[in-house]
């Protein structure tokens, strides 16, 4: 406060994900104004030590008065509603030329909406994910933003100096126009999803199905965590089965009650991919499990009316099952990282985004929660071929997968047989299936749809004839 | 066209459907006048003898004031945007009163809208389901009308001549207010996609999996539609499956590309269901089967990348593997038209509707393209206890799926190894083990959460205290 020179970035939301990627920003040499709604908020941010290099005000005009020109704002606001209220204040304050940029997790559509609004009223508009928890937003996150490629340049030099770092840069890029940086961040939440169901069908698989005890369970998991299942959700899956109630001594875990919950992004994933014909079944069968898993009652209701199939484990399976679930883990993630990429690729096709596959690889590689070892071979696949239809059938992973197919399938006829539900397992083996299949049996369903629709069908031997109709009684 | 006394129905829209359902309702003793926007299609109904019963115009306002008083129309556009511009045309020529019924597959947020809009007019406008196809409309569909309860009973005689009847009466009922009627009717539409997914998969395995000739394939169904697993569907697969090419001699469906399409009733489905927070995964998956089935080219490239797997039926397999698949076809179909039913209960609780489940049991039981020998059961379970929460844990259908599951887990294990896709039957066997576990792994999922974002759990030895907060590093 010895200064009256104008600050270098202003940070618009004090809360945790606010205040440490405020410091964050600090840390790195920028001067930085802080704005918080509200009073006891302030009060306490005001009142702590670790703040005192922010600069911090509930005075929006004082906010915007202290910053330089053109000036920077990171508005770290509930998404939805709050963000345009935000912005009704604060647009009349700033100036041609300034850059906002929306932090939260913001339906794209949105960020497409507002991103219009204000370039026509002269004002940059960069809606921007930002991946890695408290943690990650303290020390260096993975940032994706997206907006106007001018205004890019004039918050560069910050976000790439908060950024996480790999031995590939900065893990942030401009990844498109418009909404294209809060559509890829919903994506990425949405394989995390995925992922993190596909954890918890792992070791679902190893301690209720092969019984290994919790112990059993972290070391073959850490053993994973070595080689190319490496994985920052891996490491949090160790850490947490790792980690002992302090008062009883046992699994912290063990005590937590199984009903997981969602904020949204997900649910918007596999919306908007219905939207442009993509199938995420990975990601949506990720979602119905934290659904299921709400059922709490419903399901100890019901689990003394649906016993569980009295089932046990051949040698074979007691001897390889746990190597089978590596390779089933590896391979269905795969799967879930070519939907998400490839949901990605449409969605820029369908708003002419023009995003890089190959940057989001590399700027997920740090930081971010869906960091994992698998983006190596995936950068370089879509560094090889850009337009590339769908990893599953890259020379990255193609080989990969058909070698862990046949410990996959092990995987998911085991569990069906244990009564071990593996939503994503499955789920993902189907649209492998699916996809190399040169023959489907949707011929059938094209026909029963002509046959009491008149929707009509393709002919294999008559292609030139375009769609028919038959009278199939 | 010999009288001038006022007619007793008018059909707005003479499209095939259209055109159907209006000679059903002369065929039942009812005047009924008919209105086309195209002066083609107008020509072709006027030209042609078997429509002479019906008073047709391309005027709207001859074609209101053809009809008694209060005015009953049903409205056969396309649609979206098409009965909006409709009603535009239409609602000034009417009066208080009037009855407006549009028999399209409208969004039934669109229908919610318009009736609450036409209501502030005093009109009645109905949102009314159609299923039956063709056939269906011109000698009997299922109709499943929603909107003011008042205004049913002006329209309810017409409905009840023209439904089709089993020995529960006529194949109509007023399923609730505002939207319902096209929320239920989306939904039957869901179904409807899972059930012809479910025979698609059926279809595969007995006959790629199996290698059963098509003539075994018809014979085996054949014998199934005598017993419980008896449906439209099934016929019409039958009907498919017997087909012949006129010109090759061969099984017509042999002949048609393996890419099924879709209208957006099924896509609708499973995103309400998502904003309701309710899991319909088997629905989900049949969607991604036609999703994926277009992908036709990309498939055949893949094809030769990632080979099927070496792996041959046991003798236990090709002994049973046919029986198995009867059960699998018949438990999973009970899990699609149990996450349908709940998809339902949750809208109508959510908009308060006071939808009947037994009630629309009965209507499907004929009729409809989703009418099924389980419709039978499900009715009694829901009559006996009209919140049922789950069909799967009902006293109905709880043991017929104890005894078919192991034969379903075998299918879908077996599918697994021979690399056929088999989404429904693997999505429903995950959705029904999910169900009946008391306990799921999703104790990990809420851990990870809280450990990398904070977001809390509750503890299951200290329910009372909430959610709280672990430092789980």
């Amino acid at each position: 406060m010895s200064t009256t020179k104008p600050l270098q970035f202003g940070v618009a939301g004090l809360g945790v994900m606010g205040v440490n990627l405020a410091l964050n920003i600090a840390d790195h040499g920028f001067t930085v104004a802080g704005w918080e709604f509200g009073a006891k908020r302030l009060q306490a941010v005001q009142a702590d030590k670790q703040f005192e290099r922010l600069k911090t005000t509930g005075s929006l005009e004082e906010f915007v008065g202290m910053l330089e020109r053109p000036r920077r704002i990171l508005l770290m606001v509930t998404a939805g509603a709050p963000v345009d209220q935000m912005m009704d204040k604060l647009a009349p304050l700033l100036s041609p030329g300034d850059v906002l940029i929306d932090g939260g997790n913001s339906w794209f559509q949105d960020t497409q909406r507002r991103e219009k609004a204000y370039r026509e009223k002269g004002l940059n508009f960069i809606g921007m994910g930002v991946s890695g928890g408290e943690e990650g937003a303290r020390h260096g996150p993975s940032l994706m933003p997206g907006g106007p490629a001018e205004a890019y340049g004039h918050i560069r030099p910050v976000l790439e100096a908060i950024a996480a770092k790999t031995d590939q840069g900065a893990c942030v890029t401009h990844v498109g126009p418009g909404g294209a940086g809060h559509f890829v961040k919903m994506v990425h939440n949405g394989i995390e999803y995925a992922d993190m169901q596909l954890l918890a069908e792992t070791y679902d698989v190893l301690r209720r199905g092969l019984g290994l005890s919790m112990e059993a369970v972290v070391d073959t998991l850490a053993e994973w965590n070595q080689g190319i299942a490496n994985s920052f959700l891996l490491e949090t899956t160790l850490q947490v089965l790792r980690k002992k109630d302090p008062e009883t001594g046992k699994p912290l875990v063990d005590l937590v009650l199984d009903k997981a919950g969602q904020k949204g992004t997900g649910k918007w994933t596999v919306q908007v991919a219905l939207d442009l014909g993509i199938a995420v079944p990975s990601i949506a069968s990720a979602l119905d499990a934290r659904n299921l898993s709400a059922l709490k009652d419903e399901r100890v209701a019901a689990s003394s009316r649906l016993p569980a199939p009295q089932a046990s484990l051949t040698d074979e399976e007691k001897q390889h099952l746990a190597a089978w679930v590596h390779d089933a883990l590896y391979a269905a993630r795969v799967i879930t990282y070519a939907q998400g990429m490839r949901l990605i690729q449409a969605a820029s096709r369908e708003y002419q985004w023009n995003v890089s596959p190959a940057e989001l690889a590399r700027i997920w590689r740090g930081g971010c929660i869906i960091r994992a070892k698998l983006l190596t071979p995936l950068r370089e696949a879509f560094t090889q071929q850009p337009d590339l239809p769908n990893l599953v059938s890259s020379d990255a992973f193609a080989p990969v997968l058909t070698r862990m197919a046949p410990a996959w399938r092990r995987v998911v006829g085991t569990a069906a047989r244990l009564g071990i539900p593996v939503p994503v397992f499955s789920s993902s083996l189907a649209y492998f299936d699916s996809y190399r299949s040169a023959e489907l049996p949707q011929n059938l369903t094209q026909a029963q749809r002509d046959a009491f629709g008149a929707h009509t069908y393709q002919r294999r031997d008559r292609p030139e004839a375009g769609f028919v109709h038959s009278d199939w009684s």
